[in-house]
């Protein structure tokens, strides 16, 4: 094997308590480079399609990239990967920190769960040793206590840690794998891992990552990093990393009252100057010179002594539309409090205010609320609906299930007021305000995530200049097939989205890095890399259509095909879903009809084995 | 300079942000060997009588001894030393874990810090160099995220630190210091830390500690290893730890309703036996084969998940017998909380009991609580109090300055109701069931600290077979010296004051160890050890003496001397102050009148720089 890589895949079947090591196959890395690609190619060829997301058949993927744990920049993320228990399809979820850098270093490119264990375990990753230990008594710890007491167990502080918390253990379906604070937030990743018993995977490496030629990847990283300080984004991004609730405000797409309307009530309390003031330290990723994290922390109010690394913007948004009101301190107490208890801020947030409009409308009252009162604007009730969720109390048992599987259940039209997308609640992003950023939503293949294809050229101008209106339909397939592409590519590195969003790495440097890394001639060829990219991108979509996903799957609630955003800058828009689904399918190669890949386009990417 | 000692001391002016080196002097170390010496030689040499304990004047000194970072056993505590701003007079105070051997690792014997910080630092010792550190985006940080956010600053997990909590920070009076959750709790360390604006001392050190004679230093160790495994409290004590409730209960000296009954009811569910069910895990003190330490976690009931390293006995009394319940899961709860916002616990379960009695008295009201309800038996509000205590909330403000302060403030007879000697609170045993473990807690230097001079004769029948009857007044005062004395010389190691409880280390194997370390003759004569004990006690004293204090300061609130307690195996007796203070002094030459050692006593103790 060539460089970047370790060849090592660690299986760990945890019903037999059985730990195997496995070579890379040469001909998957050549076919699929890694992260996203290996992810997807061994869930399809690994799960039986029907699997029960919690049960023991299904698997968890743990993988870094090949240029994990070099002085790449941005490339140390780690991916995981599962058949979700929020949308039953396929799922990949994502996260910086350190654990990918780590995972590296103990000499491992992948760790492949599979099995229950018997009662609660965790993975001990020690530099080639591997052990499953109890875990019972770290059970129903949060996250944060998670981490320090198997730092203690093990007698060494600088373990990497991924785990889950409480919500993971009682599968919330939205339950997030955590490190360190950073998550692998979305899809209930947390949920499965709960399933399986596996409280947490520890890691400690001291090797190194080799490389096929040095000076070519020194070279190729030097220009990335030039490229980096060269960006007009770089400086701001370094400062601010996503704190844009003031853009997303002003351009009337910011979800509010369960996407009822587009601007929320003092959103200036939210802009990114006020959260500069709380910003009391930068963080960082391993090998990351943008430095985008922070620590925050609130000093007054109700929430006073409150911190959190972040918010991120998704956060943000997530304790102040849902709920119409635009508390700082409550942003900052309700991502600490998600962190600890292991949830994804996103579907919390999302849940939150499906509670609320159900409330509104008179649906759920407080007899099913044990007496909180989810009226807009009313934000006390906020973190101890997060605690009910998590720990699955009262009103918190059935929102933990996500809006669309809560909305089944309560009925009387709570059906219609999840708004996800194959079960998967959507971001803060109103498709009716930017259309690609809504069509990306609605085609990803697990469900409205918005890192598999964000549009930034709608809200930002990169990462190319691409003549954009974001309220016209036409001509979004195009660009939507573009950004997910291109990010199924480059998360074969595995790069944070952030980069290429903000036109902060251009494929041809990637490819470099790539040839320098592994030696592989392919992987510097940018048309090789775009055929990668589709390739991922309809061969997840082949494991869902396995799985009974279709067009019907790819579907908004109908608010937002049906009524127009009320007022602000992006009054009037509704989402033009059907037409916007043809031309995308078409730009694909799909039929329209179904929305699956055709055979002469699987063949085309070497997908025939996953013809029907 | 010999080995065990990094002949290295660490000098910090917080107020000119200063940080010298300056060698160990030779003669201090011969005369005070280390750790209780050094201490109080050199509070007594640097602090002017009338030193304002929260003021730019007073000093911390941190210390390891000579055999910290050694592999002898149970000696790598560190002590702190300063003017307590609960007492007025002298403190020591001490914890395990892992900072004092770290300090060693780092080439430090100690580091002395003077001076008020203008803002909010923490001090940074990475091996040789050093760094006074912002620390304003920590202040309010509990101490658990106090930990992970410096570790994560420093990017190093493996920092040992020393911090204080939100208590520290409001200067309440018995605020600890804290390392990796254990405490150096009594005194109000934490108050005075945080009156110099420094939130944490942060450690890193990749050094190691020479012996005098390899050879002859491990001989010691393996003696002393050898005597730990035979002796017979090794493998109980190894397993319970300190959980003693039932022993202390089955002789009623279990002070319940501050000091007015001495059994608290169901106090079956304190028993050791419980514990050890919720028993999740050992954890240990560096170099200590004890593992004397437990992880606890409750699964069940109000307290469901919470979890704490710990309790010690001390705490499991001061969250039961104050408030006259036997919850054990409000003991697990208490501690934790207490661990997060930096809390000594037996002054802080001593204080809420003191406002139990208050309540029951109608001296306070419910108007004076929040409507908090301070009814014995209801433990209820007991973790509220606590986050009142450290935070200065209402009643918790004057709760903050101890008992003896807050008697004085509230009056109406309130006086008579604080439970402590000399401004400290008596710990878990009632002096009139335990005359010599009460001779102590009246006599000791820092107020009511078992730890100075346990009686382990009257409850344990070790460390010496001593003809005791835990009752009578007579012979205390030997007794009482002899315990004091040799705690003090152990001290110097710094030995664990458990082993010495448990009869668990001989003076001679001790004196072995000293000049194996330092090759010092003088230190493996135990007639020299024995003068090294009382010297430091007299030296203590005189420290006191300067600041006023006199045979008035050794006295006990009247309770415990006019009122017996009621009923069970110590029914009826109360504590015969003047007659045991009487002999006390006279064993240990001091003036019978005064309590202040004479003349001739002091030379003898080569103090004649103290006499006046």
């Amino acid at each position: 094997m060539t460089g970047g890589y370790q060849n090592k895949i660690l299986r760990v079947d945890l019903t037999n308590r059985k730990i195997t090591e496995e070579s890379l196959n040469e001909e998957l890395v050549h076919d699929y480079i890694g992260g996203r690609g290996f992810g997807v190619k061994l869930l399809y060829d690994e799960l039986k399609p029907g699997t029960d997301p919690l049960g023991e058949d299904n698997e968890m993927i743990f993988t870094a990239g090949p240029l994990a744990g070099t002085n790449a920049q941005s490339f140390s993320r780690y991916k995981v990967f599962f058949k979700s228990p929020a949308t039953g399809g396929y799922f990949k979820t994502s996260s910086g920190g350190n654990w990918g850098a780590e995972l590296k270093f103990a000499g491992l490119d992948m760790i492949i769960v599979k099995g229950i264990a018997d009662k609660p375990v965790f993975l001990w990753v020690n530099d080639g040793k591997y052990e499953i230990r109890d875990a019972e008594y770290l059970w129903g710890l949060d996250c944060d206590d998670t981490h320090t007491l198997i730092r203690e167990e093990l007698g060494d502080n600088n373990v990497k840690i991924s785990c889950i918390g409480p919500s993971g253990e009682r599968g919330v379906k939205y339950a997030g794998i955590f490190s360190d604070r950073r998550a692998c937030g979305r899809g209930g990743g947390g949920a499965v891992m709960g399933g399986k018993n596996l409280k947490a995977i520890a890691i400690r490496g001291r090797g190194k990552v080799e490389l096929a030629d040095k000076e070519a990847y020194a070279a190729a990283v030097k220009e990335q990093v030039a490229g980096y300080q060269a960006n007009p984004q770089f400086s701001t991004f370094s400062q601010n990393g996503t704190w844009i609730a003031e853009a997303i405000n002003a351009l009337g797409m910011y979800p509010t009252k369960n996407f009822r309307e587009g601007i929320v009530p003092e959103w200036e309390n939210l802009e990114s100057s006020e959260y500069l003031k709380l910003q009391v330290r930068k963080t960082r990723c391993y090998s990351c010179m943008v430095h985008c994290g922070s620590i925050a922390k609130i000093a007054s109010g109700r929430y006073a002594g409150s911190w959190t690394e972040g918010p991120e913007y998704e956060t943000i948004w997530a304790f102040s539309g849902p709920v119409r009101h635009s508390d700082i301190g409550l942003t900052i107490a309700a991502d600490k409090l998600c962190d600890d208890l292991g949830l994804d801020t996103i579907s919390t947030g999302s849940s939150i205010g499906f509670a609320y409009e159900l409330y509104e409308k008179g649906i759920i009252t407080k007899a099913d609320t044990d007496g909180l009162e989810l009226t807009y604007g009313n934000s006390e009730p906020v973190l101890e609906m997060i605690r009910k969720i998590a720990y699955r109390e009262g009103i918190g048992d059935v929102l933990a299930e996500g809006t669309r599987e809560a909305g089944r259940r309560i009925g009387k039209g709570a059906e219609d007021c999840g708004i996800q997308v194959k079960g998967l609640e959507l971001p803060a992003y109103d498709p009716r305000g930017a259309k690609a950023h809504g069509l990306n939503l609605l085609t990803t293949n697990i469900g409205a995530d918005h890192n598999s294809g964000y549009a930034p050229q709608e809200v930002f101008g990169v990462p190319i200049p691409w003549e954009v209106d974001r309220f016209a339909p036409e001509g979004k397939g195009k660009l939507t097939k573009w950004n997910q592409d291109s990010t199924a590519f480059l998360e074969t590195g595995i790069l944070c989205s952030f980069m290429p969003s903000m036109g902060m790495l251009a494929e041809d440097v990637y490819g470099r890095l790539l040839l320098g890394a592994t030696g592989i001639k392919d992987f510097e060829d940018p048309a090789y890399l775009w055929k990668i990219g589709e390739k991922i991108v309809n061969l997840e979509r082949m494991f869902n259509v396995r799985e009974g996903f279709s067009r019907k799957d790819d579907t908004f609630p109908k608010r937002l095909k049906e009524e127009s955003v009320p007022e602000g800058p992006s009054a009037g828009s509704v989402f033009e879903e059907d037409q916007m689904l043809d031309e995308y399918y078409t730009e694909r190669g799909w039929d329209i009809k179904t929305g699956i890949p055709t055979k002469e386009k699987l063949e085309e990417l070497d997908l025939g084995f996953a013809i029907k």
